[in-house]
């Protein structure tokens, strides 16, 4: 197909049919030409106030579960230094965003989170840290956002840097991802184990030179979306493996299975002489120890398969995905990718180091928009209104000439730390300002008429039963607190 | 002075004298040349972990105080479409950062978060709408860091769009500054507030013709800086007004008052015949009725220097600064101005509706990284640590050879919602995790020997009193959360 990136400038104008113009497919079809230029950029998007409700209590979560672990927060910016990112994520380098040479430094936008936090730790000498980061990541690649790939995306990793004994993170790392996707209710899901150094041996013993060692990995990265066939023939002809090396590699890729399987692994003739498998099946015995212990097993499987994109990892790798499921509430089910992975890069932040010192690392990041296009795709199914607003009472007033009562009354209510709100015309009719509430879930409407001005009180009503009652004036924030209590 | 973003290429790197060489004022002296390269860009700045706790913190004081008054969230991309940008900051269209043109749509960098927001309006034809954003803007100026003054920086921006009775919304702005400065405690402030009706009003009835208002209102706007003859000479020399026309405009834009000069200007022979400057004066007086209800004209001020930069204000416009204190705790005082600014642009939206259908809007944001320089400062003066995680219980063990028993009971904490860690290693000693939970806060310690291994319990401690108990295991988990209770 074309290559990522090169998208006829001006496409979302000119391409579309006279009569139905959009900008691309996450806006609404506009009525006149002149609008596609408010669309936002092509694989960006808005999030109006319903969405951007549910990605927050879908970020809450997954940072709940990274504190509940111990990481501390940093923060990056967007913008790095374009030498920073460069050589770092092999082909994908050119879906790097730069900004213009507008004098000053070459910068370019952030790909992930991962690299900024090699060269944070390189940079301020840091060798020992749990942190994670929730932010927007940047990549030039053709957009697909019906399956939640965007240009602009949301990354949460989580990641433990630091020379420490085998595996004890790293299992860590797998136990959070299982507990966020548990959290998060998603449906059946499987964690896919395998380290670079089981896939670097295997290579080895099939007669692969180092040098192709990371091409012959990236073809069988594919292994997840094409036959083993298709991947034969890319590893023969386009990386030039020899026929018998492939189909040595064949045997090994396409196994997958638990400690069962590193055991025999462990006995195979070829891959037990050599040193890095044997160091990586070791390793993973160990792991799979560890994840006995933490009581989630059933839903890792070590798979031979699994490859990992990037360039950086270095040893354990992970990928977690859904397993297909009927849905009684979604037509048509989001097709997703995996939702997790990582992984361990003992070398990257020794990139940065002028002297070469290396920081072991491992981390992992939740593929959090895919998640969220399964669960705004959900809540549509349900017919579940989200609240968009907190907002405890609507002030209001029953005839003309009160806003000053309203103002006066609603002023108290927000020094108390109350959420309150009020029409901003001088004089709504009632019965608006009670749709209001309904429209906009607030529970509660405190209502001041010249009566209750007289008598000194505040009719509380309860929005849902239409239950109200005299609350004398200096007992009203009491009796709102009281009401509001879980 | 030099144009702001003509910054020589890798200045930050050649400027530097041998022996003490840092990237710039963010990040500390590097011992070796090529570290240079690992600093974050010019004017930007990573956060560490005590960093952001603080910053976190404060950002949840303003959005508390934004869902107190109603806002919904909504996130925008970063990344802009350059046409939506141009022609909406004046001269500071400069320092847009713009992408590299690498094919596709030719993209830019929010310089605001209110530019973004009136687009969002206009595609998505919305005429009604209270939210609220809290998000990264970026602009190529030249990095004041001392001063809170950065390339990249976080705005807090509370906007109401609609068409309402007049002042409603545009008093509930000043009110939320007012509850945004006093709950943060930054000591006393003033609110600045003027109309650019009447700024406008003021040039009109001075003879300043009408192609000149904008100029002679950046010139206005430096008034808070230098003195009136600074600025008068401006007026003349560089924004050609007459010698006459500057004199009088200085008459008028030296006061400044509250109700009174309201009362007097609307007496005013010739301010009374303008059009524009009686409205604007008629909706002051009602503004200050408004604020009178809220209680907080004590903090206001009418105030005729107050231009504003920005070219899009069209009514009310304020400011909220800082007055000078001396703080006993800090030696040199940070040097802020505005921590809070905006205004009434009721004409933005319509510049990107095909039919120029206007949505009024009044907003304000909040200037939140001059608020932090002053906390950080603050608490640096205090010697007050904040922490960094909220981990609740470290899992120790005090002998060798228990690490199944430690991650066997971790992995039940983290499933009860327990905020929990435990060192990476096989076989720490007690004294290191005891001090482990000194260093990072950490109140509780369960420690799990051989001892109470055997006696199905586990050791309870509390770390600043170094009390330990026995808990029978089954209920550990009700004795953490008892404990940990508020």
């Amino acid at each position: 197909g074309r290559p990522p990136g090169h998208v006829p400038r001006r496409r979302h104008v000119r391409a579309l049919p006279r009569g139905r113009r959009r900008c691309c497919t996450a806006c609404s079809p506009a009525p006149s030409p002149l609008t596609a230029a408010l669309c936002p950029g092509q694989g960006t998007r808005d999030h109006p106030p319903a969405q951007t409700a549910l990605r927050d209590r879908l970020l809450s979560a997954v940072v709940s579960c990274f504190k509940r672990h111990g990481a501390a927060a940093i923060d990056t910016p967007v913008l790095e230094l374009r030498e920073t990112l460069m050589g770092k994520y092999g082909e994908d380098t050119k879906l790097i965003y730069e900004l213009q040479d507008q004098g000053g430094e070459l910068l370019a936008l952030r790909y992930d989170l991962t690299v900024p936090f090699a060269r944070y730790l390189a940079m301020n000498k840091v060798t020992n840290m749990k942190r994670y980061h929730v932010a927007k990541v940047y990549r030039r690649d053709n957009p697909a956002t019906t399956r939640g790939r965007y240009r602009e995306f949301y990354q949460c990793d989580f990641d433990i840097a630091g020379q420490f004994d085998p595996m004890i993170p790293d299992a860590e790392c797998l136990k959070i991802v299982h507990e966020i996707l548990s959290d998060l209710q998603l449906g059946d899901f499987i964690i896919k184990v395998n380290d670079r150094r089981i896939l670097n041996g295997v290579f080895a013993v099939c007669g692969v030179p180092e040098s192709k060692f990371i091409p012959a990995c990236s073809t069988v990265d594919k292994l997840d979306k094409v036959p083993w066939e298709e991947v034969r023939s890319e590893m023969v002809g386009e990386k030039g493996l020899s026929p018998e090396a492939a189909d040595r590699i064949g045997e090994y890729v396409q196994l997958h299975g638990g400690l069962d399987l590193i055991e025999r692994l462990l006995q195979d003739p070829k891959l037990s002489q050599n040193k890095l498998a044997k160091e990586g099946l070791g390793d993973m015995k160990l792991l799979f120890e560890y994840l006995t212990l933490f009581g989630i097993t059933e839903k890792i499987s070590f798979d031979l398969s699994l490859a990992r994109g990037l360039d950086y990892y270095t040893g354990v790798i992970f990928e977690a995905v859904l397993l297909h499921q009927e849905n009684e509430h979604v037509e048509e089910a989001v097709s997703v990718g995996s939702v997790a992975g990582g992984g361990r890069y003992d070398g990257l932040v020794g990139m940065f180091d002028p002297k070469g010192r290396k920081v072991p690392c491992v981390g992992v990041s939740i593929g959090i928009e895919r998640i969220f296009s399964i669960l705004e795709q959900r809540l549509e199914a349900s017919g579940e209104k989200l609240r968009t607003t907190e907002t405890q009472v609507l002030v209001a007033t029953p005839q003309k000439h009160l806003l000053p009562a309203r103002l006066k009354l609603i002023s108290e209510l927000w020094d108390a730390g109350i959420k309150a709100e009020m029409l901003y015309k001088k004089d709504p009719k009632l019965l608006k300002q009670l749709q209001y509430c309904e429209d906009t879930g607030i529970p509660l409407a405190a209502i001041v008429g010249e009566q209750e001005l007289a008598d000194r009180v505040v009719k509380l009503r309860d929005v849902a039963t239409r239950e109200q009652v005299d609350i004398p004036r200096e007992k009203l924030i009491d009796e709102i607190r009281r009401r509001l209590e879980p």
